[in-house]
């Protein structure tokens, strides 16, 4: 059965982004599977977006990069919800990606949507809208990120997934390591050198560096590079990645923060490159010790890590990013999450409605 | 007739806030004011609040100076507006002074709230949203501020107003002039410095540094400080002000920028202070040129308006101060305001509710 799916993405970056950004590059990803899928899929985004759905431009440009001095990061996604809730009885599914801006509006439609959660979840002020909305059905991007709010309402975990042919294949590494991503203290791209230097082995760092982390970078990472060893390459654009993490041995992934998911493993094993990450996070949801990479917790470990890893079968990793981790093999479980959504609308809208009054009892009510 | 009346404040800022901070600090005075006149007054805002009103906590402390790194804004404000959407049946009148982030969740009760808008609407992004929630009722802190939205739904405007007890009457200046608020380009402390030196008066200085600003206090403002005539003394607080503001023959208020009301020029009034402002954004309304200072459009005309300025009656101004500016004469203005808006309810609920309706001819109604 095809359905009807509105995809609504934020608009800090363009659909895909230019450069950095994590979850406009999934909902342009996941729109252009459902449209492969054979869905009939509309995209509320920046009208730069460039995607196989079609496109409902709410802003000219996204708000990053659009050089207006003044502008309303509120106030366009107000304006672009509002345009959603006008078309809304054209979709079987309201599919959102923008945090919780849209749970004021959409409280008499909640049953029709999709919430997906692609932020960090400790953060202070959460819970009690969470609590305050318990009718929007939510997706984890891994089990782990759901530590936080244990008791919302979560209907699915669903891993990230990149498009297959996005990333080549490479059969061999180079004779280095890699890091690739942001210069910040969680990232810990000291442990990352720290492990190269340990080893003996080359490490290219492909990373951006924030305005709020350039102190960082200067006090405490710079003084590291002067080695010969260490590379710092600097922030690497899509096209430059298949070269960049296909030519490592491994990539390393030594983060100190609870990732809620980490695309770069993912693309790393879309080049076949194994990949070695502290056991934090998302990283035991997407590493399969022994086949696509290690989990450590210590140094020592990653060291050892590191050794083995670098042996592993590389066609066998290419092979498990594409069963797990593709965009079409997304793209099909976000389809599976609507259609048990669909089938629960059409088997009890009245339950669903009375149950969603129930949980509101003090919900002011029309005159 | 006694109004029950609840005040949103915006989180960011304790109420009043602890040192910046224009809108907290007008929404304080404006709830003690609406309590001396008699109103019962519930006021949701964080908890450190100190109001005369009946205070509704919903958050432990304001957003900018907790000190815990990760908060949601978007979050603590949609939680504080359930909370005040769950107890709307207690309030003759709910007024927001939040932007626009209630207007998703009031949508029903429109009618029975009032909205002062307090910050520039020069913004990319805020004309869509006005013209799509056409149904609220809008005050403008000058009649200046509609200029950049003339056609959203205006129903008053109401200048800010101050507690008289708050400034002392100073009869007579000390000998300087005065520039008080942020060092920023659109403030131009640069002007106030030049004027100052053709003159050759002394000039002093009260003004806290933005991060954002650093760069230009120190490229362009610091150098210029190195001059006997004037003196920088840094941010002060409230309890500072009647001294630097009430020691001054005048104030300066040389912007170049639509500064939407500028409390600083009605706190000098409060002091006996004229005021020489540029004509730009309020200056116009809130200034009687010959009265209570003058208004400017060039340097000439500012080293004119000084020497005359200095010359002002100190007296009439502070009594104008009084009259115009004071916060229990803002309060009666929005009682006004409330007033009218009961009338209409009480006299054409229905047409009131029809007419929001065909508004919005394409919203979502419940199933």
């Amino acid at each position: 059965m095809i359905m009807k799916i509105a995809q609504i993405a934020p608009l800090y970056e363009a659909v895909p982004p230019k450069l950095y950004g994590g979850t406009e590059r999934v909902v342009a990803h996941l729109c252009d599977a459902l449209v492969d899928l054979g869905h009939e899929v509309t995209l509320f985004s920046s009208a730069e977006a460039e995607t196989k759905a079609v496109l409902v431009p709410v802003r000219d440009q996204a708000i990053r990069l659009d050089p207006a001095p003044l502008k309303s990061d509120l106030a366009a996604h107000l304006f672009m919800l509002a345009e959603v809730r006008r078309r809304a009885a054209e979709f079987d599914v309201l599919h959102f990606h923008v945090d919780m801006i849209h749970f004021p509006m959409f409280e008499s439609l909640a049953g029709r949507t999709l919430t997906t959660l692609h932020g960090r979840l400790d953060l202070k002020d959460l819970a009690g809208v969470y609590a305050r909305w318990p009718q929007y059905p939510l997706i984890s991007i891994s089990d782990d990120q759901r530590r936080y709010l244990p008791d919302a309402n979560w209907a699915a975990t669903v891993h990230h997934g990149m498009p297959a042919e996005l990333y080549r294949f490479s059969p061999k590494g180079e004779g280095y390591l890699a890091f690739l991503g942001r210069i910040s203290p969680e990232k810990r791209p000291d442990r990352a050198i720290a492990i190269a230097k340990r080893l003996g082995r080359r490490l290219k760092i492909a990373a951006k560096v924030d305005a709020a982390d350039r102190r960082y970078f200067h006090d405490e990472i710079e003084p590291l590079l002067n080695d010969p060893l260490i590379e710092f390459v600097g922030e690497i654009g899509d096209e430059a990645k298949s070269d960049f993490l296909g030519g490592a041995d491994a990539l390393l992934f030594p983060i100190d923060w609870p990732e809620p998911f980490g695309l770069v493993m993912i693309e790393a094993m879309g080049c076949g490159t194994p990949v070695v990450a502290w056991r934090c996070g998302s990283t035991r949801e997407v590493i399969e010790p022994g086949l696509t990479g290690f989990l450590v917790e210590s140094d020592a470990e990653a060291d050892r890590a590191v050794e083995q890893a670098v042996r592993l079968d590389r066609a066998a990793i290419r092979r498990r990013f594409e069963h797990r981790f593709s965009a079409s093999s997304m793209g099909r479980r976000y389809v599976d999450c609507y259609r048990r959504l669909s089938a629960m609308q059409e088997a009890a809208p009245r339950i669903a409605n009375d149950l969603a009054d129930a949980q509101e009892p003090s919900r002011i009510k029309s005159a």
